[in-house]
């Protein structure tokens, strides 16, 4: 691997401890949620995920001025040459609101045009996940172990997960989320970020999910890689902007998927 | 209130720390999962479940000989006294399998016909919500301090939580179900036991749900009421038996909902 990848990613790490105090300051705790309304639905977002975007983004340019920066609340921000990174402060922030610990601190790593590693940060588990596109690890109070996803599932024992059905904004995408959730042993909604994380640990089998923005995935496309998962839009094409998104633990079973989506 | 609720109820907090001992052996770690297969629908049970029962049941039995037990997984023993113990040694197996922190360990303290005392052990958070009809309180990492739902919680700002739209089984249950959902701040699936957790904690305001067994809910009713909110069946009925539920933070909040679901 790219030892400045390896870098970046350490140097990123580093940042976890601040921003999960920051976070924590606020969880379970009385918070002040504005509502952002996109596409005219409620989208809440708090003091909290400005002040965690905040801090990533200033701590980031003071040790690399000339990377880019693209952040859900605060913005886009050009650098000078060809890396750049990805926050999201909080993704999940209506698991965050009510309480569940299924949100996230997400950063990924960009340069030569695509994703090159990812972390997720869960500070109430205490939990971080990491991958770059050959490998990737889990840290728990102190102790890394290597990612895995399940190799031998397959479609009819798999484990589904997806946030919510209202993703689905279309009859087609319903109705092809519909024949996928039929054909698993297990189907569950909630989970934010975090299912992607429990499929790189090998408890999950697949996540399916619809209207994800760019910063929802693309910091976890290096952790589902690295595992030994697979992620791709609905025809196989590349994940990183968003949009309907299959993640499966192993190749046969994505390809299982994909052929669910496009039975003609 | 009476002093032997409060003396089961800590004789029941002391068998905890052992259940998550044997619940966390097991979790995320390769298990064998059977399916009961209840109504032609996936069941699963672990043999984690059945060690948890065993041991709550064997150290009931040694303190209290003549009290009687409901298990989910080992059945019903009457007692000689109108004393019995519900357990739900894992509630949330689907959450358990899946590695998501929603399942807990219940149990349940009935006597005079009614719930008075109940207990939901969440070992990875390092958790336990309980409560009495009066009162209730949570713990983490020994730190007690009492639970408080949100009193001024009403339907239109409210956090709706479900673990899953398939407990829905008829027409008429959806349309109920979509009813209130569509009148909410904020709908959520997935939480098992846990949402009532965090009703209890004031961060989410309503949970309503169906096709419960009485081991499910009977726990909860102690915890919901001793926080202040208010949990039956969808006429006001009382929710010992499962079934249809909804629980909610506060009196005007369970009205509102109520009156939703018999607009006629």
């Amino acid at each position: 691997m790219n030892p400045l990848v390896n870098e970046a990613l350490e140097f990123a790490v580093s940042l976890l401890p601040e921003a999960g105090r920051i976070a924590l300051a606020s969880f379970r705790r009385p918070l002040a949620v504005e509502d952002k309304r996109s596409k005219g639905r409620y989208d809440p977002v708090t003091q909290t995920d400005r002040a965690i975007e905040a801090y990533l983004r200033a701590a980031i340019l003071a040790r690399y001025p000339d990377h880019g920066i693209v952040g859900e609340e605060l913005g886009t921000q050009a650098g000078s040459s060809d890396w750049s990174w990805i926050i999201d402060p909080i993704d999940g922030t209506r698991a965050f609101i009510s309480g569940v610990p299924a949100w996230g601190t997400l950063m990924g790593i960009r340069a030569q045009g695509r994703p090159l590693a990812g972390l997720v940060h869960q500070p109430y588990l205490e939990e971080t996940f990491a991958g770059t596109a050959e490998s990737g690890w889990f840290e728990r109070r102190g102790e890394r172990r290597p990612l895995q996803s399940r190799q031998d599932a397959r479609l009819a024992d798999a484990i589904l997960y997806c946030t919510h059905p209202s993703m689905f904004q279309t009859p087609t995408e319903r109705e092809a989320f519909e024949r996928v959730a039929s054909s698993v042993r297990l189907s569950r909604f909630g989970g934010d970020c975090y299912s992607y994380c429990l499929l790189a640990l090998g408890l999950v089998d697949l996540v399916v999910e619809s209207d994800l923005q760019a910063y929802d995935i693309q910091p976890l496309i290096p952790i589902i890689h690295g595992a030994g998962g697979v992620v791709s839009g609905p025809r196989g094409e590349d994940a990183s902007n968003g949009g309907f998104v299959v993640a499966a633990a192993n190749p046969t079973l994505h390809a299982q998927v994909l052929a669910l989506l496009a039975p003609d």
